[in-house]
């Protein structure tokens, strides 16, 4: 359904780039909020870092991270285009970033600056690590985030060797929680008037998101042990069927019956070592292997339509390329069809997330710059000012 | 800093469970949201699943999703559970759930009957699969969304066969993005008056996190190749230092030229093969090669010290065991000693994000339906009438 979104009428400038930001400001996009994207001359490192593009600067990653996105492209090195942004952010409610504070501050950006500026303007910085602490100068990439928080060592748990997940996804996420943070500062505006500076510093959410769940007996004390270790069972992975891979765990003893009685075997249905869960547990590496055993005798659909009919839980696994393809992916329309307007034909995804009074149409991802001269005439920029700003190369057009 | 919370004066009523759920919640109380998690009379999942308590139903995994929230344990089977839902859904702000869409519906929980009742309320479903598709009944566990999202197909480009991470991951995520979803609409309803209700699909939101990342040249057609193959590579890695592992990425010229000088070997530094971006993507595996080589001679203190000074960026790779003595996590205070009321001494997280305004200080989680009988005082019940809901097993203590 199609609406203004629950965002309509929030004005977010946008200082952020690659991935941890943009997957920030896209869902308030989604939502409705309207996003200017202020990119420094050379542009979000995106444009060229996120695949080959079909025209220079477009790749393709950059063009899902910044759907319904405007872009205003300002030198921040020079006075005048430090003053756009002054003005920019003494008009809109939400300004963000992943510049670090010390930067930010030198650019005279920090928060005491354009709360000065615009006592309503939530201010998000979205950091490596927090101001409070000794890291807070140091440089943080995804893989740096995920080596540090503990996200590494438990996949080496898994592995072998730390190793990184194959995904920055330690920006995503925190991109995610820096949406989040800043809708909940805009709910406290709403009620109070009054903006405030948010900070969500990638270490802390991503060990945060560790030890909520794999701090385990350690929540009591030294001695205890680290790890969920249901996640570090290898066995516990998607299984093998006689033509691809299944998501199946009877872990119920209901299910574990329903699971024998569809494989046709009633005798293990009856098995005292599968019957409950302590003796499951006792007879593991039996179960797993019975299991596999079994699975891998026929095709995912038999098995699937087997497993539905004895109400055990199971699901293909889809390939990436699957996902193109999936019935009720295409049922919702997640994946569309776009034509964009320098890219041509590109396929797009919609909002993830409904609201029953709609969200707005986005238009697609923006080329570098293209939407600043009219960013400026909207801010009372004159045409010869506009026009000086770009001869001076202020403005990048 | 302390203060009410920008979600201060807010009302979540939480029919939730495990964590996909709990971890949407969690963010509103951490941010001044009054959280009333509503248990069946087997209380949530996660209280026995979580790990190993010191008394029952207290799994440490319960403690920390569940920080600030209060407890109300109800029988929904019986006609006055569900009029204390339907009394406590005509007063809260917010009504989230990761019950199935046609299980509401049976209980009287919709979204249309509840807006009925309070129309400035925001209903949030957090589903598996999204109600405009064909799987919509379907059970969905973390690992059976891992497994269709492509989630574990992009393991599998790494690690031979589809694996999970070690994480529900596909829960913490989907709760973010219902935190997210759920206070853009109180930002929506505080400027129009009117709730409405926000769907929040497992399978939608993690296949668009995987193609984000990874649609790649399949954006431009069929033809086109999935993935971003620099996160498939196996040499992205943590490398192995003389006593442990580091996180070094030596990405830009100046970086490739700072290691080596690092390493004290002008001689690479002028190396033709490494001089220059396309240099190094020709000479792949000479360079990760060259790099092992070097950084398996030093420890990782020496490493880190030689980078920093060479402006490479590089950070040590901490165990989750690390967390509980890593410096800055100590400066800002990330993991704290909390007394909780029944458990004792226990350590506990505080919110990873700051806001300038400050945040409340967090009860600790609450044991099944403690707050049951204050709750319904508040609602008007009478003692009587508590009584009685008590003695018919409605309201279980």
């Amino acid at each position: 359904m199609m609406g203004p979104g629950p965002l309509a009428g929030i004005k977010v400038l946008d200082l952020t780039s690659v991935v941890v930001g943009p997957s920030c400001t896209l869902l308030l996009a989604q939502q409705g909020a309207e996003v200017i994207k202020l990119e420094p001359p050379e542009g979000d490192l995106l444009r060229k870092l996120g695949g080959k593009s079909r025209t220079p600067g477009m790749a393709p990653k950059f063009l899902h991270f910044n759907r319904g996105k405007h872009s205003i492209c300002i030198d921040l090195k020079s006075e005048g285009g430090r003053e756009v942004v002054r003005r920019l952010a003494a008009g809109v409610d939400v300004f963000v970033s992943n510049i670090r504070a010390k930067a930010l501050a030198r650019l005279g950006l920090d928060w005491a600056t354009l709360a000065g500026l615009n006592p309503r303007l939530v201010y998000c910085n979205i950091a490596g690590f927090g101001a409070g602490g000794r890291y807070r100068d140091k440089p943080a990439y995804d893989t740096i985030v995920q080596g540090m928080s503990g996200m590494a060592d438990a996949m080496g748990r898994v592995f072998g060797a730390p190793r990184y997940m194959p995904f920055v996804i330690a920006d995503h996420m925190t991109g995610f929680l820096a949406a989040q943070a800043i809708c909940a500062a805009l709910v406290g505006r709403e009620r109070s008037g009054k903006g405030q500076a948010v900070e969500v510093p990638m270490l802390e959410n991503m060990a945060s998101f560790v030890l909520r769940e794999h701090m385990a007996q350690r929540s009591y004390g030294p001695e205890g042990a680290i790890g969920d270790v249901r996640m570090f069972d290898p066995n516990g992975r998607p299984a093998r069927t006689a033509d691809g891979f299944i998501c199946v765990s009877p872990n119920t003893d209901a299910q574990a019956r329903g699971f024998f009685l569809a494989a046709g075997r009633p005798d293990l249905a009856e098995d005292a070592r599968f019957t409950s869960v302590a003796a499951r547990v006792a007879h593991t590496d039996a179960y797993f292997a019975v299991r596999a055993e079994l699975l891998a005798q026929r095709t995912t659909a038999d098995w699937l339509a087997r497993l539905e009919a004895a109400e055990v839980p199971a699901m293909q696994v889809n390939g990436i390329a699957d996902l193109f393809s999936d019935p009720h992916l295409a049922d919702v329309g997640l994946i569309e069809t776009q034509q964009h307007h320098s890219e041509g034909e590109v396929l797009a995804l919609r909002p993830a997330n409904r609201f029953s009074d709609g969200l707005p149409a986005l238009r697609d991802a923006p080329r570098q710059g293209e939407d600043g001269p009219a960013i400026l005439r909207d801010l009372g920029y004159s045409e010869s000012e506009i026009s000086h700003l770009l001869t001076t190369a202020v403005l990048v057009p």
